[in-house]
């Protein structure tokens, strides 16, 4: 199931996507362009990783990390689909992540990479945005340069478990105006997401729509306000959007 | 008013401390050394700033951050006064540290420090625990160094802000098993309350709620299982947390 909510009417609908046709609660079709979508769920915490892509470690300079290298994204930067990224004042260097994002299903504790992906509720798109001028420390990057407000685009379903049978067999790809930038494969991750799960649920205990966003592969670029971002995961969707500089 | 909650005979109370007496909602006196203690309320998201103290950073053989260094607390972490932190297995150095934690009354965005003030819900007492062995990068330390579940006892009491007419005039004292082992004054923050503010809101949306520890002075030291450590901050009260190896 491709799960979102949108706003038509003023109205709030948990809506399900299915076939390109926009269904709402009571089986009723919306038409996709002309609601206002919504996050398709409502985010615990949220947690990425940095450099789990080795040809993005790469083009970054970087070494591979030993463990999974945690960051946090706060959930006041969530953004839906076609909501507009503010760009700061004064940036130079912006730039798009295209993430598979996990979605967890039930409290986990030291939970086993054997039996970790039955805690998974499902997937969606998340673009991990950040400003590169802000980073300095590139390996465990200051919070303020992944953590601005808008900087973290989600949806725009949650795509159930059961629709995905291999998350780690899905092409990932990222527009700028329509240009491909970025293209990547979910079997390219360096820690892959059992093992993800079970290093965070070993001291950290994960609960139901808590987010885990895999890290990007190679081809990240600068945006600028006036561009719009189209992210593609295979069997998750597109999820897109615009740049605008900060009034 | 100094707010809690506590559960006694099964029964979630939302209570008043006053003059050393526990009432309920509806005036009845409760015993506080009988009751179960809850969090005094829910944070939202929860942010700390590393080295805001002068002589900590000296003692940790660090320099001066240039701005705030902030780092997440994961909501996970959170413990009640009178919970039982874990010590990980394996571990050497957990250390506690005794900071002054402001809450968010009032959603902030780009509020100048000269206002920052006014959105101030209230006071608390944290205990920001931190496991040395994990810190690696002691500027911005990984997640699971500070991230870890019982890694932050907060409480007892939300203090609302008229009860505190300067939070930066309050002494802050914690002993291990009634030893004085860390002190401090809330004068000495190199960036103060409403700097902290201004700097998080110019980037990231703060809601009701929301957490800020404000940093810990000079006097961290180790401790072990069977531990029982206490925070006082002027006017906040105790927050008393005992220690037990992991199971």
């Amino acid at each position: 199931m491709k799960l979102c909510r949108f706003l038509d009417k003023g109205r709030v609908h948990q809506g399900v996507y299915r076939e390109g046709v926009l269904l709402d609660e009571a089986g009723l079709p919306h038409d996709p362009e002309g609601v206002v979508w919504l996050l398709p769920f409502t985010p615990g915490k949220i947690l990425g990783l940095a450099l789990n892509y080795p040809d993005h470690a790469e083009e970054l300079g970087l070494s591979r990390p030993e463990e999974p290298a945690l960051f946090w994204k706060p959930n006041s930067a969530l953004l839906p689909h076609r909501g507009t990224v503010i760009y700061p004042r004064g940036v130079e260097f912006m730039h798009y992540e295209v993430e598979l994002a996990v979605v967890v299903g039930r409290p986990m504790r030291k939970v086993r990479a054997a039996q970790a992906m039955d805690y998974v509720l499902g997937y969606t798109i998340a673009n991990d945005l950040v400003v590169r001028d802000w980073v300095k420390n590139t390996f465990r990057p200051p919070i303020r340069a992944k953590g601005h407000d808008t900087f973290l685009p989600l949806g725009p379903f949650l795509v159930t478990r059961e629709e995905v049978p291999d998350p780690h067999d899905l092409w990932m790809r990222a527009y700028v105006n329509g240009e491909l930038r970025q293209e990547g494969h979910t079997s390219r991750m360096l820690f892959r997401i059992p093992e993800i799960l079970e290093f965070i649920s070993g001291f950290m205990t994960l609960e139901p729509f808590d987010v885990i966003l895999t890290g990007t592969p190679k081809g990240v670029s600068r945006v600028r306000p006036g561009d719009v971002m189209r992210l593609e995961i295979q069997g998750l969707g597109a999820l897109e959007n615009p740049i605008e500089e900060e009034a």
